[in-house]
């Protein structure tokens, strides 16, 4: 009899529709993207419980073009085989684009050296039924120059106290580093894309907030600059709506 | 006391998701779009039941970018207050574009001379989470010149016996005129146009059903010719999915 068996670790890349679903991370009675990734797993397993590991949770209504998981498996199957299991059990809301072979000690969430997201604003006269789900609507009046300004004031290493969410339960600093953060239209379209070494929760929602707010005139730069020093929620804007948001990419350092 | 009181009839365009819709027509214990007009009409007419006709029904998951309805009220309200107070009560999945005045006798359905419908085909190696229930998607290899041909068979005046829905009630003939059909392809979307003088239960999903046939080669041009010959549903193809169908326009002759 043999006395021991082999684990494979596996990293995932998913899209997902985050519209009908209460977040990411399993809660207790609610339809997550997360609790629907391990029953697809466990009947993979026959009955067996897999746990999963994301790069970071995201919240009810926010999408994912590219969030990345992990878990460990004790069952040897080629990796397109994989794919297809998994988008056969999981709902179409969900789809596997990627799975790959990891070392043992790779980690989806602690091994993540950037994020991007990204959050489109639908800025016309009427709302577009095919959009509510997917975009902000706005139909305000906005200077793109003035936004494009307002990025600026973010990237950086800065401590973005003021742009976390009070529920936050992080431990450590909430000191964090925007590489690139700008802002663009097509059309109806305002599409931002802010890439980062981490996020605080609400982190985008709320920047992207403040700088909506300046490029229609509510507010001034200076604002901003004032609530970055406070290091204070209540200094900042509102948080915007979930539906605009995406995690669009996630990279880590050694793809092992 | 006044013995009569004035009635007006209101013409009202809209556009709607019919992804959780069981369709437009009112049914028990469904959710439909009719039923979401008649409550939000209801809430304006303080608790009176107020019939709305539409241009003619949609399927459960079938949208509409132009679909029009009538309905007769007392109320006198300005045009632009009907469109708020509706948009205001309806949900988000359905949107009020525009409402008219128009004459005692005008009629949604039998005034229609023209409607305009589209299907959408998302023809990529990899499914799309949102576009997942708003293109119907194929990864087979598509000719379009040669599903460019077979719209061409279409067009005109034609008995549609074999592209109707066997469980379709309609009484009168199925004889129908199609004024345009044509398909072209953008990027990983193959896009269809139907404009018509009426089209019977399933029939632009199972005329574009079968041009897909022809485009990946599964039947030749002569299989088409010979189901318009034969009268008879099952000489055509299979009904496509809902999810790629829009009832895009409706015209009418006169607009009152």
């Amino acid at each position: 009899m043999k006395d021991w068996f082999l684990m494979r670790k596996l990293k995932c890349t998913i899209s997902y529709d985050g519209t009908n679903y209460s977040g990411f991370q399993i809660q207790p009675h609610k339809n997550t993207i997360q609790a629907e990734i391990e029953n697809a797993l466990m009947k993979i397993h026959k009955g067996e419980f897999v746990r999963i590991y994301c790069s970071g949770r995201t919240d009810a209504g926010v999408h994912a073009k590219g969030q990345v998981f992990h878990f460990t498996t004790s069952l040897d199957i080629p990796l397109i085989n994989w794919k297809k299991a998994l988008n056969t059990l999981l709902p179409e809301a969900i789809y596997v684009k990627q799975v790959e072979h990891v070392s043992p000690d790779f980690h989806a969430q602690y091994d993540a050296v950037e994020k991007e997201y990204r959050y489109f604003v639908l800025n016309s006269s009427e709302p577009d039924v095919f959009q509510r789900n997917y975009m902000y609507y706005n139909d305000r009046e906005f200077n793109i120059e003035k936004m494009q300004k307002a990025c600026k004031l973010f990237m950086g290493t800065h401590d973005f106290t003021s742009f976390c969410s009070m529920r936050s339960t992080i431990k450590g600093d909430k000191i964090r580093t925007i590489y690139e953060l700008n802002c663009k239209r097509k059309g109806d379209i305002i599409e931002f894309k802010i890439r980062g070494n981490g996020f605080l929760h609400h982190m985008v929602r709320i920047i992207v907030g403040m700088i909506l707010d300046v490029g229609c005139g509510k507010i001034g730069m200076e604002v901003i600059e004032e609530a970055m020093k406070r290091k204070d929620r209540t200094a900042a804007g509102v948080t915007i709506p979930p539906e605009g948001l995406y995690l669009w990419n996630v990279t880590y350092e050694k793809e092992c």
